[in-house]
């Protein structure tokens, strides 16, 4: 595990004031995990009448941990339902041991808090491959229970960092007719992060009173644009979670129809989406990229995806090169339909390349100066379609390299 | 450009000593296309009764020199042919003043070697958007005319260089019923490697006497598993091309179904593209990913492929970590067929990972040992069918940053 502390050259100013979500609490505690003097492991509790979503991982070799709470969405008994997250550990390719490690958690959780099983949903980040400790976690379950507060949530954040520099948060407060709802999430990601939810893990909560389908629905659909439209290396872990509380305590009723809920919430995944590009390892510049003109948003997302993960468009922000050729290449490289000779290339505001040449108007200083700054945005046009995505990625640097060279992680 | 000065330590000892082909002459001259103080052209003349085949990079965007071989690929006219190639400017994304280069350089060519320009061959290779200054190629031409020699092979190789290293030469003598016949090829390439031909370019070449289509087919065949198994950083070029001609000077009849003679050839290819990879920007490890047991063969390729561009899985490699778990996770995102608790993973003769976890005879000392190899095999076998593939690739390390991050290629 990488010993980084320096804290991103990218990471927001503070930790957000995140609000009180009623019915909801958090604890924190040093299990020793892994990591000495820090704390590792999170608990979390809705109350009962909650409802619980999740979006996740589809690695082929997902953690036990995963697998589990993916059997158990869905499944809501009225009792209300735990969280628990450690990290140092991902109790991922552990064979038999790692389902044997969940099962006593669950167990150990669900006796102290007096919930079914079910209603316990555990995640793990962290080391691969090495068997969890889980009884240095089960030893500090009742001090966790104990220890639950409706303020806990930024110390929670805390313990499920791993190679993160900065913890991570965001909140919205929406105004609707029946009064206000509240919606906190915090995360945790840094590397092996690229589509398909990545090393990342999401917690997300509301006191709107929300039907279970309907949340999971507004869940599924905006971590389609958020979370899986950002990448920092290309690579997937086995171990990603987004799970999604709503505790319905405000007694405010929201459905998936609500615009103004639905925008509150996206607003909430994306801000954390980018914390954690924000965040990405080795990471100097933050990069977004706007891909228009294609035959789909299906093929707008490829051609995205392609650049975003292109190590070379990577290497060349990190030195900042506006080498719009290798956008080019990435183009031509992604599968999806293009035409050499209608694209157009933008960095920021200035038209780099058209009509299959760089623009007569072009000149390399305007590029470079855009490449300079720490927040860039790589617009591309195919001139095909109205197929249009936005992802979101940052440099390739040597820190990438020193953190994943240097360091088991 | 990248001005890299030390050869990489994966290097093949020497240029191998290349045969002469019969009916083939190589010249190389410094043309100052970008390089100051070296060669940056090469012309090759195959004489009359020559045959041609060839493949292509699939990028959509590709350069106007590939556009142009494609098209001509397949017209055969008993005249022979001429391949001319430069470095320092890839000719790619330059509009319709590309195709103009193209046209200018084929017409030069022609009218200096009493060739159609239908037979006519050129590749550029370099820096894409920048308009080709053929009119110093053209300059050229007559002394590289005047200069072709059938011992010219090894300065041509040199000329084509672009980050590389080292030229690169590989050659095969195949005694068969009718007598001898000889293959000889020279290749660059060493970043934007990746399947579907990279920046790759190939000249290969037979004294043999066989059918043009019979060669294309074996050609395409030995691509699929040579050219198109290797990667350095899974970025593919706009202007990757193999062309192979056979001269038929030696009389001696081969075709498809020549066993002797795909081999050689297959030989031939496999050692430049390993060139290739040996030579990859900043490169300290030759990787070999052999993945076994897949349900089909595209499901290992999937899977290899996924290993060997895995960031995490070359950076691991790069700081000699046996970090095991990132090749599961490489699987378990690849999108092809696995099942956790049937992988074994073995890195060289170690057997790391059996049954869903690490193998319990494993210590980790075994593959720390393995990793401290220049030479790494890693050995998938998914335990689900019969599929198999076998990738090559390197290491990622600081190397790769500094040259793609530093400089404008």
């Amino acid at each position: 595990m990488a010993k980084i502390t320096q804290v991103s050259p990218l990471a927001p100013e503070a930790f957000p004031d995140l609000p009180v979500i009623k019915g909801l609490r958090f604890a924190a505690t040093a299990a020793g995990v892994r990591y000495a003097g820090r704390t590792d492991v999170m608990l979390a509790h809705l109350a009962p009448g909650s409802v619980m979503t999740g979006v996740f991982t589809r690695s082929k070799t997902r953690s036990a941990n995963v697998l589990d709470c993916q059997a158990k969405i869905g499944g809501e008994t009225g009792d209300g339902a735990a969280i628990l997250v450690n990290s140092g550990n991902s109790n991922a390719f552990t064979g038999r041991a790692g389902d044997e490690s969940v099962g006593a958690l669950c167990q150990a959780v669900g006796r102290a808090m007096d919930l079914p099983e079910t209603r316990v949903f555990t995640s793990s980040t962290g080391v691969i491959g090495e068997r969890l400790p889980h009884d240095r976690i089960i030893a500090k379950v009742d001090d966790l229970v104990a220890a639950l507060d409706e303020g806990g949530i930024a110390e929670a954040a805390r313990a499920i960092m791993t190679t993160d520099t900065f913890p991570k948060g965001a909140c919205e407060t929406v105004a609707l007719e029946g009064g206000e709802v509240r919606i906190a999430g915090i995360a945790k990601g840094s590397g092996m992060i690229a589509p398909d939810m990545a090393t990342m893990l999401v917690y997300v909560f509301t006191d709107a009173k929300i039907d279970r389908a309907d949340l999971q629905a507004l869940v599924s659909e905006i971590t389609d644009r958020t979370f899986n439209a950002i990448t920092v290396d290309s690579d997937t872990s086995t171990s990603d979670t987004l799970l999604m509380g709503a505790t319905g305590a405000s007694g405010v009723a929201v459905d998936r129809n609500n615009e103004a809920f639905a925008q509150a919430l996206e607003r909430v995944f994306r801000d954390l989406a980018h914390q954690v590009v924000r965040d990405g390892e080795g990471a100097t510049k933050f990069v977004t990229v706007e891909v228009t003109g294609a035959e789909s948003d299906a093929d707008a997302r490829v051609h995205a995806m392609s650049i975003a993960n292109s190590p070379l468009v990577k290497t060349a922000i990190a030195g900042e090169d506006p080498n719009w050729g290798r956008v080019v290449m990435a183009i031509g490289k992604s599968g999806a339909a293009a035409d050499r000779d209608l694209l157009t290339i933008r960095f920021g505001d200035v038209l780099v390349a058209e009509k299959g040449w760089v623009s007569p108007d072009y000149r390399e200083e305007q590029g470079a100066s855009e490449m300079k700054k720490a927040e860039i945005t790589i617009s591309v046009d195919l001139g095909l379609g109205d197929g249009q995505y936005t992802a979101w990625t940052c440099d390739l640097t040597h820190g990438y390299i020193s953190i994943n060279a240097d360091y088991r992680s």
